[in-house]
Protein backbone atom coordinates (compact mmCIF):
# COMPACT_ATOMS: atom_id res chain seq x y z
CA UNK A 1 0.00 0.00 0.00
CA UNK A 2 1.08 3.76 -0.50
CA UNK A 3 0.77 6.84 1.26
CA UNK A 4 -1.11 10.04 0.11
CA UNK A 5 -0.81 13.43 0.97
CA UNK A 6 -2.89 16.55 -0.30
CA UNK A 7 -3.56 20.09 0.34
CA UNK A 8 -6.00 22.66 -0.43
CA UNK A 9 -6.01 26.61 0.48
CA UNK A 10 -7.46 29.72 -0.38
CA UNK A 11 -4.17 31.49 -0.27
CA UNK A 12 -1.09 29.89 -1.71
CA UNK A 13 1.08 27.93 1.61
CA UNK A 14 4.04 25.92 1.37
CA UNK A 15 3.93 22.44 2.49
CA UNK A 16 7.44 21.85 3.77
CA UNK A 17 6.38 20.85 7.15
CA UNK A 18 3.65 18.16 6.73
CA UNK A 19 6.00 17.27 3.87
CA UNK A 20 8.81 16.52 6.27
CA UNK A 21 6.83 14.35 8.18
CA UNK A 22 5.45 12.07 5.53
CA UNK A 23 9.17 11.40 4.10
CA UNK A 24 9.98 10.30 7.00
CA UNK A 25 7.38 7.46 6.11
CA UNK A 26 9.09 6.64 3.11
CA UNK A 27 11.89 4.10 4.28
CA UNK A 28 12.03 5.49 7.99
CA UNK A 29 9.17 5.28 9.66
CA UNK A 30 7.19 3.37 7.24
CA UNK A 31 7.70 1.04 4.92
CA UNK A 32 6.32 3.00 1.64
CA UNK A 33 10.18 3.30 -0.06
CA UNK A 34 9.89 2.44 -3.56
CA UNK A 35 10.15 6.26 -5.24
CA UNK A 36 7.73 9.21 -4.05
CA UNK A 37 6.68 11.96 -5.99
CA UNK A 38 4.46 15.43 -5.07
CA UNK A 39 2.96 17.80 -7.78
CA UNK A 40 2.75 21.48 -6.95
CA UNK A 41 0.39 23.86 -8.51
CA UNK A 42 1.25 27.29 -9.17
CA UNK A 43 -1.48 29.60 -11.07
CA UNK A 44 -2.20 27.28 -14.30
CA UNK A 45 1.09 25.58 -14.34
CA UNK A 46 2.30 22.35 -12.55
CA UNK A 47 5.67 20.80 -11.33
CA UNK A 48 5.59 17.52 -10.60
CA UNK A 49 9.16 15.75 -8.55
CA UNK A 50 9.82 11.92 -8.92
CA UNK A 51 11.91 9.79 -7.59
CA UNK A 52 12.09 6.25 -7.12
CA UNK A 53 14.82 6.60 -4.51
CA UNK A 54 12.85 6.34 -0.69
CA UNK A 55 11.53 9.77 -0.21
CA UNK A 56 13.86 9.64 2.91
CA UNK A 57 17.16 9.27 1.98
CA UNK A 58 16.32 11.34 -1.71
CA UNK A 59 17.81 14.54 -2.25
CA UNK A 60 15.33 15.73 -4.36
CA UNK A 61 12.85 15.71 -1.23
CA UNK A 62 15.39 16.52 1.34
CA UNK A 63 15.69 19.95 -0.94
CA UNK A 64 12.04 20.63 -0.89
CA UNK A 65 11.63 19.91 2.80
CA UNK A 66 13.47 23.25 3.46
CA UNK A 67 12.61 25.18 -0.50
CA UNK A 68 8.54 26.67 0.39
CA UNK A 69 6.67 26.42 -2.78
CA UNK A 70 3.89 28.47 -2.18
CA UNK A 71 0.36 26.57 -4.11
CA UNK A 72 -3.44 26.23 -3.41
CA UNK A 73 -2.76 22.80 -4.12
CA UNK A 74 -0.25 20.32 -3.84
CA UNK A 75 -0.52 16.02 -3.91
CA UNK A 76 2.32 13.72 -2.91
CA UNK A 77 2.43 10.28 -2.81
CA UNK A 78 4.68 7.49 -1.20
CA UNK A 79 4.99 4.32 -3.02
CA UNK A 80 5.09 0.89 -2.41
CA UNK A 81 4.80 -1.46 -4.95
CA UNK A 82 2.71 -4.05 -5.55
CA UNK A 83 1.59 -3.98 -9.55
CA UNK A 84 4.51 -2.76 -11.66
CA UNK A 85 8.15 -2.73 -11.47
CA UNK A 86 10.09 0.42 -9.67
CA UNK A 87 10.66 2.29 -12.20
CA UNK A 88 9.70 5.76 -12.72
CA UNK A 89 6.66 5.61 -14.94
CA UNK A 90 4.90 4.00 -12.37
CA UNK A 91 5.82 7.35 -9.41
CA UNK A 92 2.89 8.63 -8.73
CA UNK A 93 1.39 11.47 -8.79
CA UNK A 94 0.31 10.87 -12.38
CA UNK A 95 -0.46 14.02 -14.61
CA UNK A 96 -2.28 14.43 -18.07
CA UNK A 97 -3.66 17.57 -19.89
CA UNK A 98 -7.45 17.75 -20.57
CA UNK A 99 -9.36 20.81 -21.78
CA UNK A 100 -5.99 22.80 -21.62
CA UNK A 101 -5.68 22.26 -17.75
CA UNK A 102 -2.95 20.03 -16.17
CA UNK A 103 -5.07 16.83 -14.26
CA UNK A 104 -2.91 15.53 -11.33
CA UNK A 105 -3.85 11.93 -9.82
CA UNK A 106 -2.70 9.37 -6.93
CA UNK A 107 -3.96 6.25 -6.03
CA UNK A 108 -3.71 4.46 -2.90
CA UNK A 109 -4.79 0.66 -3.12
CA UNK A 110 -5.16 -1.75 -5.54
CA UNK A 111 -7.88 -2.87 -8.46
CA UNK A 112 -5.90 -5.74 -9.43
CA UNK A 113 -9.04 -7.10 -11.38
CA UNK A 114 -10.25 -3.59 -13.44
CA UNK A 115 -9.52 -4.02 -17.10
CA UNK A 116 -11.38 -1.25 -18.47
CA UNK A 117 -10.38 -0.85 -22.57
CA UNK A 118 -9.56 2.38 -23.17
CA UNK A 119 -10.22 3.87 -26.08
CA UNK A 120 -6.90 5.35 -26.82
CA UNK A 121 -7.45 9.43 -25.71
CA UNK A 122 -5.43 8.36 -22.84
CA UNK A 123 -3.32 5.84 -22.27
CA UNK A 124 -1.19 4.59 -19.64
CA UNK A 125 2.91 4.90 -19.77
CA UNK A 126 3.76 2.50 -16.73
CA UNK A 127 1.82 -0.75 -15.66
CA UNK A 128 0.46 0.05 -12.38
CA UNK A 129 -3.39 -0.29 -12.25
CA UNK A 130 -3.30 3.18 -10.56
CA UNK A 131 -2.32 4.66 -14.07
CA UNK A 132 -4.71 2.79 -15.86
CA UNK A 133 -7.43 3.79 -13.87
CA UNK A 134 -6.39 7.55 -13.92
CA UNK A 135 -6.39 7.09 -18.01
CA UNK A 136 -9.96 5.14 -17.76
CA UNK A 137 -11.47 8.40 -15.45
CA UNK A 138 -10.23 10.97 -17.72
CA UNK A 139 -11.36 9.00 -20.27
CA UNK A 140 -15.07 9.41 -18.69
CA UNK A 141 -14.79 12.76 -18.22
CA UNK A 142 -13.97 13.65 -21.51
CA UNK A 143 -16.68 11.65 -23.04
CA UNK A 144 -19.53 12.69 -20.52
CA UNK A 145 -18.69 16.57 -20.47
CA UNK A 146 -17.87 17.08 -24.85
CA UNK A 147 -18.47 20.98 -24.11
CA UNK A 148 -15.53 20.63 -22.34
CA UNK A 149 -14.37 21.94 -18.73
CA UNK A 150 -17.95 21.42 -15.97
CA UNK A 151 -18.16 23.61 -13.11
CA UNK A 152 -16.46 21.00 -9.68
CA UNK A 153 -20.34 20.56 -8.89
CA UNK A 154 -20.85 19.29 -12.18
CA UNK A 155 -17.53 16.66 -11.74
CA UNK A 156 -18.58 15.37 -8.01
CA UNK A 157 -21.35 13.33 -9.03
CA UNK A 158 -19.52 11.91 -11.50
CA UNK A 159 -16.81 11.09 -9.86
CA UNK A 160 -19.02 10.00 -6.82
CA UNK A 161 -20.63 7.63 -9.07
CA UNK A 162 -17.01 6.33 -10.95
CA UNK A 163 -15.64 5.73 -7.11
CA UNK A 164 -18.70 3.87 -5.72
CA UNK A 165 -18.21 1.76 -9.13
CA UNK A 166 -14.12 1.72 -8.89
CA UNK A 167 -14.33 1.03 -5.09
CA UNK A 168 -16.48 -2.66 -5.82
CA UNK A 169 -13.30 -3.52 -7.49
CA UNK A 170 -10.75 -3.06 -4.89
CA UNK A 171 -8.81 -0.83 -2.82
CA UNK A 172 -9.81 2.90 -3.99
CA UNK A 173 -7.96 6.25 -1.86
CA UNK A 174 -7.29 8.74 -3.83
CA UNK A 175 -6.86 12.29 -4.33
CA UNK A 176 -7.40 14.47 -7.76
CA UNK A 177 -7.02 17.94 -9.03
CA UNK A 178 -7.32 20.36 -11.58
CA UNK A 179 -5.76 23.46 -9.62
CA UNK A 180 -8.85 24.79 -8.68
CA UNK A 181 -9.89 22.60 -5.97
CA UNK A 182 -9.22 19.04 -4.68
CA UNK A 183 -11.20 15.39 -4.40
CA UNK A 184 -10.25 13.05 -2.02
CA UNK A 185 -12.17 9.48 -2.04
CA UNK A 186 -11.57 7.06 0.82
CA UNK A 187 -12.35 3.33 0.30
CA UNK A 188 -10.49 2.55 3.19
CA UNK A 189 -8.14 4.60 4.92
CA UNK A 190 -7.79 8.34 4.38
CA UNK A 191 -7.79 11.48 7.27
CA UNK A 192 -7.91 15.66 7.21
CA UNK A 193 -7.99 18.37 8.89
CA UNK A 194 -9.24 22.26 8.25
CA UNK A 195 -6.56 24.53 9.99
CA UNK A 196 -8.17 28.15 10.72
CA UNK A 197 -7.93 31.10 12.90
CA UNK A 198 -6.88 30.76 15.69
CA UNK A 199 -3.94 29.11 14.80
CA UNK A 200 -1.96 27.28 17.01
CA UNK A 201 1.12 24.65 17.12
CA UNK A 202 1.36 21.50 15.70
CA UNK A 203 3.64 18.98 16.83
CA UNK A 204 4.74 15.84 13.67
CA UNK A 205 3.95 12.43 14.57
CA UNK A 206 7.44 10.88 12.68
CA UNK A 207 9.69 13.37 13.63
CA UNK A 208 10.00 15.01 16.69
CA UNK A 209 9.19 18.93 15.05
CA UNK A 210 6.37 21.54 15.90
CA UNK A 211 4.99 24.98 13.77
CA UNK A 212 3.58 27.55 15.56
CA UNK A 213 1.06 28.40 12.28
CA UNK A 214 -0.06 31.28 14.52
CA UNK A 215 3.05 32.66 13.22
CA UNK A 216 3.15 32.05 9.67
CA UNK A 217 -0.12 32.77 8.90
CA UNK A 218 -3.01 35.47 8.23
CA UNK A 219 -6.44 35.20 10.60
CA UNK A 220 -8.22 34.63 6.89
CA UNK A 221 -5.97 31.77 6.07
CA UNK A 222 -7.62 28.52 5.43
CA UNK A 223 -5.81 25.48 4.72
CA UNK A 224 -7.04 21.81 4.37
CA UNK A 225 -4.30 18.99 4.63
CA UNK A 226 -5.40 15.41 3.55
CA UNK A 227 -3.43 12.12 4.70
CA UNK A 228 -3.40 8.27 4.77
CA UNK A 229 -2.89 8.91 8.96
CA UNK A 230 -2.61 11.98 10.84
CA UNK A 231 0.46 13.82 10.26
CA UNK A 232 0.72 15.38 14.03
CA UNK A 233 0.20 13.96 17.56
CA UNK A 234 -1.62 16.83 18.92
CA UNK A 235 -4.50 17.91 16.61
CA UNK A 236 -7.53 16.32 15.82
CA UNK A 237 -7.76 14.54 12.34
CA UNK A 238 -11.27 13.75 11.07
CA UNK A 239 -11.63 10.15 8.91
CA UNK A 240 -13.20 9.75 6.24
CA UNK A 241 -15.81 7.22 6.32
CA UNK A 242 -15.79 4.51 3.79
CA UNK A 243 -16.58 5.52 0.50
CA UNK A 244 -16.79 9.02 1.27
CA UNK A 245 -15.50 11.60 -1.58
CA UNK A 246 -15.27 15.14 -0.27
CA UNK A 247 -14.54 18.03 -2.70
CA UNK A 248 -12.14 20.99 -1.07
CA UNK A 249 -11.62 24.10 -2.17
CA UNK A 250 -10.09 27.38 -0.96
CA UNK A 251 -9.32 25.09 2.22
CA UNK A 252 -13.20 24.25 3.15
CA UNK A 253 -15.71 21.33 1.80
CA UNK A 254 -17.91 22.21 -0.21
CA UNK A 255 -19.63 19.34 -1.88
CA UNK A 256 -19.61 15.78 0.51
CA UNK B 1 15.17 35.01 -27.28
CA UNK B 2 15.27 31.05 -25.46
CA UNK B 3 18.59 28.61 -25.27
CA UNK B 4 18.24 25.07 -26.34
CA UNK B 5 20.19 22.16 -24.74
CA UNK B 6 19.59 17.92 -25.67
CA UNK B 7 21.77 14.78 -24.93
CA UNK B 8 21.11 12.07 -26.95
CA UNK B 9 23.22 9.04 -25.85
CA UNK B 10 23.93 4.75 -26.37
CA UNK B 11 24.51 4.22 -22.87
CA UNK B 12 22.36 6.28 -20.10
CA UNK B 13 24.50 9.52 -19.02
CA UNK B 14 24.73 12.37 -16.55
CA UNK B 15 24.18 15.64 -17.79
CA UNK B 16 25.82 16.95 -14.92
CA UNK B 17 28.85 19.08 -16.80
CA UNK B 18 26.76 20.76 -19.85
CA UNK B 19 24.50 21.86 -17.56
CA UNK B 20 26.38 23.73 -15.09
CA UNK B 21 27.99 25.43 -18.45
CA UNK B 22 24.31 25.95 -19.50
CA UNK B 23 22.56 27.50 -16.34
CA UNK B 24 25.46 30.07 -16.36
CA UNK B 25 23.68 31.89 -19.52
CA UNK B 26 20.37 31.55 -17.26
CA UNK B 27 21.08 35.53 -15.36
CA UNK B 28 24.74 35.27 -15.77
CA UNK B 29 26.49 34.77 -18.89
CA UNK B 30 23.42 35.47 -20.76
CA UNK B 31 20.46 36.93 -20.18
CA UNK B 32 17.72 34.09 -20.84
CA UNK B 33 16.57 34.25 -17.12
CA UNK B 34 12.23 34.33 -17.05
CA UNK B 35 12.80 30.53 -15.83
CA UNK B 36 14.26 27.06 -16.78
CA UNK B 37 13.51 23.60 -17.30
CA UNK B 38 15.14 20.18 -18.13
CA UNK B 39 13.45 16.90 -18.62
CA UNK B 40 15.23 13.54 -18.24
CA UNK B 41 14.10 10.18 -19.93
CA UNK B 42 14.71 7.39 -17.41
CA UNK B 43 13.32 4.20 -18.92
CA UNK B 44 9.71 5.14 -20.28
CA UNK B 45 9.24 7.32 -17.60
CA UNK B 46 10.34 11.02 -17.58
CA UNK B 47 11.37 13.91 -14.62
CA UNK B 48 10.70 17.19 -15.63
CA UNK B 49 12.15 20.13 -13.56
CA UNK B 50 10.80 23.57 -14.13
CA UNK B 51 11.06 26.86 -12.33
CA UNK B 52 10.52 30.41 -13.01
CA UNK B 53 13.34 31.69 -11.01
CA UNK B 54 16.44 32.09 -13.72
CA UNK B 55 18.71 29.19 -13.43
CA UNK B 56 21.78 30.62 -12.74
CA UNK B 57 20.05 31.18 -8.94
CA UNK B 58 17.36 28.78 -8.81
CA UNK B 59 17.89 25.90 -6.08
CA UNK B 60 16.38 23.11 -7.68
CA UNK B 61 19.13 24.25 -11.03
CA UNK B 62 22.11 24.31 -8.87
CA UNK B 63 21.22 20.82 -6.88
CA UNK B 64 20.78 18.85 -10.48
CA UNK B 65 24.32 19.92 -11.35
CA UNK B 66 25.53 17.75 -8.91
CA UNK B 67 22.84 15.31 -8.60
CA UNK B 68 23.78 12.83 -11.70
CA UNK B 69 20.28 11.52 -13.27
CA UNK B 70 21.76 9.02 -15.95
CA UNK B 71 19.10 9.38 -18.91
CA UNK B 72 19.65 8.45 -22.88
CA UNK B 73 17.65 11.32 -23.81
CA UNK B 74 17.57 15.19 -22.16
CA UNK B 75 16.06 18.08 -23.01
CA UNK B 76 16.83 21.84 -21.50
CA UNK B 77 15.32 25.35 -21.81
CA UNK B 78 16.17 28.58 -21.25
CA UNK B 79 14.01 31.33 -21.10
CA UNK B 80 13.75 34.69 -22.56
CA UNK B 81 9.94 35.38 -22.23
CA UNK B 82 8.58 37.70 -25.93
CA UNK B 83 5.14 35.90 -26.30
CA UNK B 84 3.21 34.88 -22.62
CA UNK B 85 4.01 35.94 -19.26
CA UNK B 86 6.59 35.06 -16.70
CA UNK B 87 4.79 32.28 -15.07
CA UNK B 88 5.26 28.52 -14.64
CA UNK B 89 2.80 26.96 -17.36
CA UNK B 90 4.64 28.77 -19.76
CA UNK B 91 8.30 27.10 -18.80
CA UNK B 92 9.25 24.85 -21.14
CA UNK B 93 10.23 21.71 -21.77
CA UNK B 94 6.39 20.91 -22.54
CA UNK B 95 5.34 17.24 -22.40
CA UNK B 96 2.09 15.50 -23.37
CA UNK B 97 1.62 11.72 -23.46
CA UNK B 98 0.59 10.53 -26.67
CA UNK B 99 0.31 6.65 -27.85
CA UNK B 100 1.01 5.95 -24.20
CA UNK B 101 4.40 7.80 -24.70
CA UNK B 102 6.02 11.24 -23.21
CA UNK B 103 6.70 13.91 -25.68
CA UNK B 104 8.85 15.98 -24.78
CA UNK B 105 9.00 19.54 -27.04
CA UNK B 106 11.62 22.67 -25.93
CA UNK B 107 11.63 25.98 -28.45
CA UNK B 108 13.85 28.99 -29.13
CA UNK B 109 12.18 31.13 -31.51
CA UNK B 110 8.88 32.61 -31.75
CA UNK B 111 5.88 32.64 -34.89
CA UNK B 112 3.43 35.22 -33.44
CA UNK B 113 1.50 35.03 -36.97
CA UNK B 114 0.66 31.10 -36.62
CA UNK B 115 -2.70 30.68 -35.26
CA UNK B 116 -3.95 26.83 -35.76
CA UNK B 117 -7.54 25.83 -35.01
CA UNK B 118 -7.21 22.93 -32.79
CA UNK B 119 -9.04 19.94 -32.63
CA UNK B 120 -8.67 19.26 -28.84
CA UNK B 121 -7.19 16.30 -28.78
CA UNK B 122 -3.77 18.50 -27.07
CA UNK B 123 -4.42 22.35 -25.54
CA UNK B 124 -2.08 24.97 -24.32
CA UNK B 125 -2.88 25.56 -20.84
CA UNK B 126 -0.77 28.80 -20.85
CA UNK B 127 -0.03 31.46 -23.43
CA UNK B 128 2.53 31.09 -25.38
CA UNK B 129 3.18 30.35 -28.77
CA UNK B 130 5.82 27.73 -28.43
CA UNK B 131 3.25 25.09 -26.46
CA UNK B 132 0.83 25.83 -29.09
CA UNK B 133 3.03 24.72 -32.00
CA UNK B 134 3.87 21.83 -30.01
CA UNK B 135 -0.16 20.68 -29.40
CA UNK B 136 -0.48 21.56 -33.47
CA UNK B 137 2.36 19.20 -33.99
CA UNK B 138 1.49 16.46 -31.91
CA UNK B 139 -2.51 16.57 -33.32
CA UNK B 140 -1.28 16.25 -36.55
CA UNK B 141 1.09 13.24 -35.62
CA UNK B 142 -2.04 11.68 -33.99
CA UNK B 143 -3.83 12.40 -37.06
CA UNK B 144 -1.52 10.92 -39.52
CA UNK B 145 -0.57 7.93 -37.68
CA UNK B 146 -4.35 6.24 -36.57
CA UNK B 147 -2.14 2.94 -36.28
CA UNK B 148 -0.30 4.13 -33.53
CA UNK B 149 2.91 5.05 -32.74
CA UNK B 150 5.52 4.81 -36.13
CA UNK B 151 8.99 3.72 -35.96
CA UNK B 152 11.27 7.45 -36.02
CA UNK B 153 12.04 6.91 -39.88
CA UNK B 154 8.25 7.54 -40.34
CA UNK B 155 8.41 10.63 -38.26
CA UNK B 156 11.01 12.28 -40.12
CA UNK B 157 9.79 13.03 -43.05
CA UNK B 158 5.93 14.71 -41.31
CA UNK B 159 8.41 16.33 -38.96
CA UNK B 160 10.38 17.42 -42.09
CA UNK B 161 7.48 18.91 -44.01
CA UNK B 162 5.93 20.72 -40.74
CA UNK B 163 9.04 22.09 -39.83
CA UNK B 164 9.68 23.46 -43.35
CA UNK B 165 5.81 25.02 -42.81
CA UNK B 166 5.93 26.33 -39.52
CA UNK B 167 9.63 28.22 -40.67
CA UNK B 168 7.60 29.89 -42.61
CA UNK B 169 5.89 31.79 -40.26
CA UNK B 170 8.93 32.55 -38.41
CA UNK B 171 11.97 31.67 -36.04
CA UNK B 172 11.51 27.53 -35.35
CA UNK B 173 14.54 25.66 -33.72
CA UNK B 174 13.45 22.77 -31.65
CA UNK B 175 14.49 19.66 -30.01
CA UNK B 176 11.54 16.91 -29.52
CA UNK B 177 11.48 13.06 -28.21
CA UNK B 178 9.66 10.32 -27.27
CA UNK B 179 12.73 9.14 -25.20
CA UNK B 180 13.55 6.66 -27.96
CA UNK B 181 15.28 9.33 -30.40
CA UNK B 182 15.68 12.76 -30.68
CA UNK B 183 14.71 15.44 -33.58
CA UNK B 184 16.99 18.91 -33.80
CA UNK B 185 15.47 21.29 -35.62
CA UNK B 186 17.54 24.00 -36.73
CA UNK B 187 15.75 27.40 -37.89
CA UNK B 188 18.26 30.69 -37.45
CA UNK B 189 20.71 28.77 -34.66
CA UNK B 190 21.95 25.21 -33.68
CA UNK B 191 24.89 23.19 -32.98
CA UNK B 192 26.01 19.52 -31.98
CA UNK B 193 28.86 17.73 -31.22
CA UNK B 194 29.05 14.04 -30.71
CA UNK B 195 31.76 12.38 -28.06
CA UNK B 196 32.98 8.87 -28.57
CA UNK B 197 36.40 7.07 -28.34
CA UNK B 198 38.95 8.21 -28.24
CA UNK B 199 37.64 10.92 -24.98
CA UNK B 200 38.91 13.52 -24.52
CA UNK B 201 38.96 16.81 -21.44
CA UNK B 202 36.38 19.43 -22.59
CA UNK B 203 36.96 22.91 -20.81
CA UNK B 204 33.27 25.09 -20.68
CA UNK B 205 32.79 28.32 -22.41
CA UNK B 206 30.54 29.76 -19.40
CA UNK B 207 32.86 28.66 -16.41
CA UNK B 208 36.48 27.57 -15.54
CA UNK B 209 35.45 23.77 -15.59
CA UNK B 210 37.19 20.92 -17.72
CA UNK B 211 36.24 17.11 -17.31
CA UNK B 212 38.55 14.83 -18.93
CA UNK B 213 35.70 12.59 -20.49
CA UNK B 214 38.37 9.15 -20.99
CA UNK B 215 38.44 9.02 -17.19
CA UNK B 216 34.40 8.93 -17.18
CA UNK B 217 33.23 6.87 -20.14
CA UNK B 218 33.93 3.28 -21.66
CA UNK B 219 35.16 3.10 -25.35
CA UNK B 220 31.98 1.89 -26.48
CA UNK B 221 29.82 5.02 -25.03
CA UNK B 222 28.63 7.76 -27.92
CA UNK B 223 27.01 10.87 -26.93
CA UNK B 224 25.36 13.50 -29.22
CA UNK B 225 24.90 17.31 -27.43
CA UNK B 226 22.54 19.60 -28.77
CA UNK B 227 22.88 23.43 -27.90
CA UNK B 228 22.00 26.69 -29.26
CA UNK B 229 25.58 27.87 -28.87
CA UNK B 230 28.68 26.24 -28.25
CA UNK B 231 29.13 25.13 -24.70
CA UNK B 232 33.12 24.13 -24.73
CA UNK B 233 35.54 25.99 -25.88
CA UNK B 234 38.62 23.76 -26.91
CA UNK B 235 36.45 20.98 -29.19
CA UNK B 236 35.08 21.58 -32.88
CA UNK B 237 30.94 21.57 -33.04
CA UNK B 238 29.04 21.74 -35.83
CA UNK B 239 26.35 23.83 -36.39
CA UNK B 240 23.15 22.94 -38.34
CA UNK B 241 21.92 24.66 -41.81
CA UNK B 242 18.70 26.68 -41.96
CA UNK B 243 15.89 24.19 -41.73
CA UNK B 244 18.02 21.48 -41.26
CA UNK B 245 16.44 18.90 -39.20
CA UNK B 246 18.67 15.66 -37.65
CA UNK B 247 17.43 12.87 -36.03
CA UNK B 248 19.65 11.84 -33.10
CA UNK B 249 19.46 8.05 -31.95
CA UNK B 250 21.97 6.23 -29.53
CA UNK B 251 24.65 9.44 -29.93
CA UNK B 252 24.86 9.14 -34.09
CA UNK B 253 22.72 10.59 -36.86
CA UNK B 254 20.68 8.23 -38.55
CA UNK B 255 18.39 10.99 -40.59
CA UNK B 256 19.15 14.10 -42.52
Amino acid sequence: MCELLGMNCNVPTDICFSFKGFTERGGHTGTHEDGWGIAFYENKGCRIFLDTLAASISPVAALLQNFPIKSLNVIAHLRKANIGGITLENNQPFSRELWGMNWIFAHNGDLPEFKPTLQGRFLPVGDTDSELIFCFILEELWRRFPEGHPQPESLYPVLKELSINLHSYGIFNFLFSNGESLFAHCSTKLHYIIRKSPFKTAHLKDKDLSVDFSKVTTPNDRVAVIATQPLTDNEKWTAFATNELLLFHEGEIISC
